[in-house]
């Protein structure tokens, strides 16, 4: 057992157990922001722009306000902009349209069906200007610009919420029109290290748009407060990321906005300030409550998917297996308002979780007339992975070595630097590797049929950090309450519980978890680059162990036994190894709770600040079957291993291993969120954007693997992320290994394969 | 200036300021629980019984359940009752009527106007029984039942938020029919003191039951979360005290209720668990949110005013003005549900603060079928005044010696044991009686017209003690935010902000307060006993101490500077006296608010429970003009010199010491809540209770007075309750000194000054 682990007693550390916040969810209990029952609300039905690319002449409300019931149809300039970058600085379009489907007006009505109709009366005058669509001659020197007006405020939102940062440096040349930020990583001679490879590969990759697909769309709920603070809830990752933004873009002081994250119905990285804007600037206006829940349609068409990407990546090594250098141009669709640049992570990521001789990276992020880019699970990972993984698998290969031994031979382990200068403190891709290498799947490839194929990936993921601070308190029952403000994704109440029972020596049901609002509750950073457990989880392990102390000066006090010599068992505190003297922690939390008492309050404080990444790693092998007449590929069967530090709850870990495999199926084979060459979006319904139904969704075998992160609560790190960077990368290679057809485009629909097939 | 405030350089501590709640509440903008938009909202009657003691027979409801938008009636049976105890486990008459007024249903309706108009269809057939109205004759041991059927739960309800504690004994003899309780704290030879006096003197005084008055009548909101959670908002002063209560009522977990004080318009220590029960069982039950607020008659009829008392008190004194000793029997009245006995502290406080050769007083608790007692400033205080320093004036009077002399030569000093046999660590009586001693009104005094006189009271409070708990965050703007779980009675955001300000080195416009719920808010007790200041206030120095030294550990990592050696200034951390170097507070607190910050949430959490008292004592002159005709007394200048510990904010110190002041003069010439001989409430609104006006209320001299307490926040105590204890005493003994009237009851009046005049 690990030495981090020796305090866990209670058999809640590493035990599975039912997800807290599954059945009220699964029984329709759960009130979403949609479902809550505000007095005197007003509905927003936002105005979507036609033309991909427009000069907005004028927007004309008279027939929408004369409808009954429609209370105001608000335009940019009636927001009360202050300020803010991105989409936050432009939630409408002001003076130009940059991409089909960007809010340009909001209609606000007494009823839904009064805003639905007012906002097709509203009438739009759209002057069409040259659309940029694709990404290659986008950059060109000579371009049509994506857009002509400046962009209010600046770009580059959350890349940092999702872990990149350290080793890049900006590129300071002229740029092309159309280019928002260029970012170099390098060091090394990588010309020289390809000319002693033995052999060298390369490749274009190509990915798609493609949608969050949460179930939930975009929603917020905002009014005022009678001393004008604006309330907000909605369906966000972050309660404080929003109101640092709200107070941004409207100019207030952060007491004057108040926000509490609602219950999320899916973010997957998607719920960042998209309909928190319009909300809120909407309710401070208008002084009255208004909601704004994005139709499915309106979600595909306005919200912020995950941008495309077309990724050049060349790479050398030797016979012996070793990596020589990497050089690669990764270049990331901003859209239209040069947001979210994944490029920068992407580049990074590129390189894998390798040693190279030398590397050469650059990002290159584009602006396009395609909808605003956001963050999606893994952000720029898993097209990363699909480049570098398959050039290694293909020259793995012309060498003739053996893929996994290959990686092995090259993956980065404890005491590395990556390719950011930082070192690492503790890594599991070996592990990992080391797994699924002794499985059957892998080691009875070459038994399969003809059609069939097994292919192998790395993803990894390299962990974000962010402040997060948390209290526990003991209420008068004796039960321990964890405050923080941390929002619930993927079930991080029940890991709450568990470190909070475990420190503080409770049973499960002896803790519960709770989200106060900003005004309230300590800060913490965003639901986002698989950190909640591994930041909030040791702030909620300090508060714990602090209450904790408190019980003990307490029970010291009423037991005059010194709080050295006493424990807790059973529910008790009592003097070591003396069961019948003990006292109930029930009626020691009494005991502070009366008035005249002696005792201070049981709780406990704890903030923290990681500084130290633990990257997370999953191996991949997929199996497929190619039909070599239509192109279409079954995946039959898939392997996961993944170091996730220590399985707080294997249950819940499994099911990110499961979703985050699911998730990588539709990049890899299904999910495209494609434009006419007009920009015009293709379908905007579950019904045409295909995701990964169950009968597509092969049994997924888990393998957990644990190498604890020193700085993580009882060993864990962040989990949700790693599983899905691998996957296309890994059918990519096994359709190869079916079929002999390389693909590098995804998804890797049947129409792409069969062309493949054909060269 | 003392050494607990060394620290305070900003000038906020000792500063009068603009009281922060004041404006809004001026403008109407305050929105108090009455005005709260509330989807889905169900309104709340309730059926009050008509006779002050009888069977409940039966409720008919058929009549009011026929109209139309009544939804429910609901009957003790149906309140869901688990426990509690006095009138939290008997919100509505189960089988017998003990008081007229008594909530005997709760008629729930769509509009209020249905509640009401279904309130008067709801049938009550009630069996009379003897009423039990007489304090006196219902301690008889033959006397009729006040209450026929079992109590539920059992008494005593919040007598100790008020400042009771230590030194008593509980009687254990059986006790008559209707004596709910009988305590007795005695120390000493009562007999042998009284016998070797030089004078004794002896009364009975009588007090009547009297309104709090505030101007918000009783009201709570309460509704249910999806998971079950029972959440209440209410014009409360606790919390977390309305969290247990209903927890013990209903039977639920302490997670599972969640309750927020809503703006007070007023409580003055009634406003506790008297709408909360019948609000929160109703909308448990239907599932709806539902609000119940008083309607002034029913605030009158059903609420919880202060009880009458009557208390027989006996003292001697040497002619060196030695007090030898006192004995006196302190009756309380309990009305019908055996609630919140004041007897207790009355009895205590019975022998003023002053050192006894001998004491033996008996508190008693009556049972009677006069409404159900509550708390009101200062519980069983003025009472207690009232009659010892009538007494002292008498014994000086016949002893010929100097009032203030008289008392200052027997006053409590520091390192004197009160009563309650604990040491009096400070205390600034003496100072008080010292500064109305040199006024020119005392100097003065033998000077005025023939119908005037001058009275000297002194009262005191010993001061309540209960945990409390704060934290203190700075947010990304540079500002702190203090967060507790504070009712705000009485304009404490001054304070907090003050002691925040000054502590952590901010501005004052650079600290706000919030309040949040139980489930978020770290503990903290009832606004009651003078104690918010004191308890929370030191709590708020440490946290704000705490986060101060978490700013220093950033600005010293940012400035590679030691903490020790950095100062905070002018919104700067800068090395010790280098202006130029700083670093500004604002942007300190952006770099925790960043992905990937290497520093901790810049926030404090501080916990206290006070374990010594700080008493507070106000010595009042009162001038007073007699008029012998009428009886009529007219106050015509009063003078109130208080120690304050340290005065905070002075300007909200004197609104303290003339709100108490005017509060007094109610009780002592004008308040009275009476029933004619069958237990009927005589009048029910503002136009027969009289308050007094301004016209009644005469320019208040406030003397600030300040003996620093140890452990109060920067030497602060609490000032509430201690400037309305002396003042009917103070006015008694100036009626005495105008026309040599010796008043013994409550109010005092016209009537029964003329009377007394006569004999």
């Amino acid at each position: 057992m690990p030495e981090v682990l020796q305090n866990a007693t209670r058999g809640l550390i590493g035990t599975a157990r039912r997800r807290r916040d599954g059945q009220a969810k699964v029984l329709g209990q759960t009130r979403y922001v949609g479902d809550m029952p505000v007095h005197g609300l007003l509905h927003a039905r936002p105005v979507l722009a036609a033309e991909a690319h427009a000069k907005l002449v004028s927007i004309d409300a008279t027939a929408a306000l004369e409808l009954p019931g429609v209370v105001a149809v608000l335009t940019a300039k009636d927001l009360g902009l202050k300020g803010g970058s991105g989409r936050v600085a432009e939630p409408l379009a002001r003076e130009e349209i940059v991409w089909s489907g960007q809010p340009v007006a909001l209609v606000i009505a007494e009823s839904d069906a009064a805003a639905e109709d007012g906002a097709a009366l509203v009438w739009v005058e759209e002057e069409p200007l040259p659309a940029v669509l694709d990404l290659e001659s986008a950059m060109a020197e000579d371009a049509d610009l994506a857009r002509v007006t400046e962009v209010a405020g600046g770009g580059d939102g959350g890349a940092g919420a999702h872990g990149a940062g350290g080793g890049e440096e900006a590129v300071t040349e002229e740029l092309p029109p159309n280019v928002a930020v260029r970012m170099r990583i390098a060091a090394g001679d990588v010309d020289a290290g390809l000319a002693r490879a033995d052999a060298v590969v390369s490749g274009r990759f190509r990915t798609n748009w493609i949608h969050q697909a949460y179930i939930e769309p975009q929603s917020c709920l905002a009014w005022t407060d009678p001393d004008g603070t604006l309330a907000v809830t909605s369906s966000t990752q972050g309660a404080y990321m929003v109101r640092q933004g709200l107070c941004e873009m409207l100019g207030l002081p952060n007491d004057k906005v108040r926000v509490q994250a609602a219950p999320l119905g899916g973010a997957f990285g998607g719920k960042l300030m998209i309909s928190e804007p319009l909300a809120a600037a909407a309710a401070l206006k208008l002084g009255r409550p208004v909601r704004l829940v994005f139709r499915r349609s309106e979600d595909f068409a306005a919200a912020n998917p995950a941008p495309g990407q077309l990724i050049d990546l060349e790479l050398g090594a030797t016979r012996d297996g070793e990596l020589t250098a990497i050089r690669g141009r990764i270049v990331g669709d901003r859209g239209g308002l040069g947001e979210m640049g994944v490029e920068t992570i992407s580049a990074m990521l590129s390189a894998g979780p390798y040693r190279w001789g030398a590397h050469d990276l650059t990002a290159v992020g584009v602006a396009t007339n395609r909808v605003s880019a956001g963050a999606y699970r893994a952000p720029g990972a898993p097209p990363a992975a699909f480049a570098v993984e398959s050039l290694l698998d293909r020259v793995a290969g012309e060498l003739g070595l053996d893929p996994i031994e290959f990686r092995l031979q090259n993956v980065l382990l404890a005491g590395d630097k990556g390719i950011d200068g930082q070192e690492i403190k503790v890594f599991g891709a070996q592990e990992c590797l080391e797994r699924v290498q002794e499985h059957p799947l892998w080691v009875g490839r070459d038994e399969l049929p003809e059609d069939e194929g097994v292919g192998i990936a790395l993803g990894f993921w390299p962990g974000g950090l962010e402040p997060a601070a948390a209290i526990c308190k003991l209420d008068a029952d004796g039960k321990l309450t964890v405050v923080t403000a941390a929002a619930d994704m993927s079930g991080i109440e029940n890991a709450f519980i568990a470190i909070a029972a475990e420190t503080f020596g409770l049973d499960e049901d002896s803790v519960r978890v709770t989200t106060g609002d900003t005004a309230s509750t300590p800060y913490g950073g965003v639901a986002g680059g698989s950190k909640v457990t591994y930041t909030y989880g040791r702030a909620i392990e300090r508060a714990a162990s602090e209450a904790r102390e408190r019980l003990l000066r307490v029970a010291s006090t009423e037991l005059e036994i010194a709080p050295e010599d006493l424990e807790l068992v059973d529910g008790e505190v009592r003097p070591l190894g003396s069961p019948g003297r003990g006292v109930k922690i029930a009626d020691l939390a009494a005991k502070t709770y009366t008035f005249g008492s002696p005792h201070e309050p049981i709780e406990g404080y704890g903030g923290v600040a990681q500084v130290s990444r633990a990257p997370g790693a999953a191996a991949h092998l997929s199996h497929v079957r190619v039909d070599r007449e239509t192109g279409g590929v079954t995946v039959l069967g898939h392997v996961i291993a993944q170091d996730v530090g220590k399985a707080l709850n294997p249950a819940l870990v499994e099911g990110q291993m499961h979703g985050g495999t699911a998730q990588g199926i539709g990049w890899a084979l299904l999910e495209e969120l494609s434009h006419d060459e007009n920009g015009q979006l293709k379908g905007g319904s579950f019904a045409e954007y295909a995701l990964p139904s169950t009968d597509q969704v092969p049994p997924i075998e888990t393998l957990i693997v644990e190498v604890p992160a020193p700085d993580g609560p009882f060993g864990a790190k962040g989990i949700g992320e790693p599983p899905v960077c691998g996957v296309p990368a890994a059918i990519a290679n096994a359709i190869a290994a079916a079929s002999g057809a390389r693909m590098q485009e995804l998804p890797m629909s049947p129409m792409r394969v069969w062309t493949a097939l054909q060269s």
